[in-house]
């Protein structure tokens, strides 16, 4: 049984590519800082991959998390090295054709001019290479666009670009409403209100409780986090976390 | 077409399980941390993912990884809470039962009740529960055992205490010959050397060669990274990459 197996789920999926994140070589943050901005926006993140630079798991990644999930968020993988392929795999996902862009060709060729960058070779002119049917994701950065195939946004690597094109998708995305989350923290152990928690849990089955234990400053604690779009009742299972924190002899940390 | 169809390779996957990464609260270094541990032993990680806190995920990733890759190892969802249902997944994963392992039932009460941290509740008493067939992988830093259920390795997501239980899951891996890096920064934009970084690597098709744009200290550069386990061939590509940097006008930095 694959992911494939599963029913369709509302919500987001993010594709990280590149072999530097699988060997430990570079720390990936996109995945987090994704999660947060589509947070705000009300789109959940339900399942996040990486793979290498092999088209053949790319393509395989791309086709089962666009099949099951509202939109794909990839990164890494678009700039001129050989190693980047990110956007023939996508092409090859969706079974179309890819050829040089006309209007990302002159856009970037116009850069390399006007800047003591470099040439514009045939390495660099590989950047202006984009599936066809595939819409333009802006670069405010560094010009190379992402592109947006079907219900997959194809972004940089590197965070500041990837961030500057997260701002163009925007509008792209039916919004829902924005997920929130309150914190109550406390030094306790967490199996210590796990049975409350829970019981809680069964009063807000829409709202997810998570317990994340902590240490800070040589004292263990933990934060009992809870999420939701409704303000009223975030604020209602807030309290109710801090009477449960009570109850077990403790008192809530400040935020 | 899912990573189910694709053959399968050799290595290792990584299985992150949590809610709290998806919503991007927690930033995951468990993956990281596995994969340069990992390589020191020559196994190298070819997927990562990241999954909720649902048992029909977990188990749909555990199968597919499980299927294809010689190891996986997963993080998360092993605590005393509602929320950690990572045992019971992996039991549902392996069509197995679960049940209170007598020998860590009696351990954990045994620390419980010599330590000044809470009662040994129902809550906490779950951590014993470990799924039938598996083996026990040791917590030299609070107790509850992870465990080794086929080719997979489960362990805590706390990473202190991750770290502790990879220690003893190393003699029971086969290792390979560890994989190492090396690399060669320069000052000059990924596309100036791409064509030339292309060509070698046709020369080398066994080492991955990889490019690593980076801005230190607001000077943009590039790091060409060669992989593998053979260390005169590694120097040799070393060689290779300090040419094509000079051969660009530029001149290798300081490692």
């Amino acid at each position: 049984m694959g992911a494939e197996d599963l029913a369709r789920v509302r919500g987001a999926a993010i594709l990280v590519i590149g072999d530097e994140i699988l060997s430990g070589r570079t720390q990936d943050t996109n995945t987090g800082y994704i999660a947060r901005w589509l947070a705000q926006i009300g789109i959940p993140v339900r399942e996040a991959r990486v793979v290498p630079d092999i088209e053949a798991e790319i393509v395989a990644a791309v086709r089962a998390l666009s099949a099951r999930y509202d939109y794909v968020f990839s990164t890494g993988g678009i700039g001129p090295t050989h190693d980047d392929i990110t956007a023939d795999s996508m092409a090859a996902a969706f079974r179309t054709g890819i050829d040089y862009h006309p209007a990302v060709f002159a856009a970037l060729a116009a850069r390399y001019a006007a800047m003591n960058i470099g040439p514009f070779n045939e390495a660099r002119q590989r950047m202006a290479r984009i599936p066809f049917g595939a819409s333009l994701i802006a670069n405010s950065l560094s010009a190379a666009p992402g592109f947006q195939i079907g219900n997959v946004f194809v972004m940089a690597g590197i965070p500041a670009v990837m961030q500057a094109m997260l701002e163009d998708v925007r509008g792209r995305l039916a919004a829902g409403r924005a997920l929130s989350a309150v914190t109550v923290s406390a030094h306790l152990g967490e199996g210590t209100i796990a049975a409350g928690l829970a019981a809680l849990q069964k009063t807000y089955p829409d709202m997810p409780l998570g317990s994340y234990p902590f240490s800070r400053e040589g004292k263990f604690g933990t934060s009992l986090v809870a999420r939701g779009s409704d303000a009223a009742r975030l604020a209602e299972v807030r309290e109710a976390l801090v009477q449960l924190v009570k109850a077990a002899g403790a008192e809530p940390m400040p935020e």
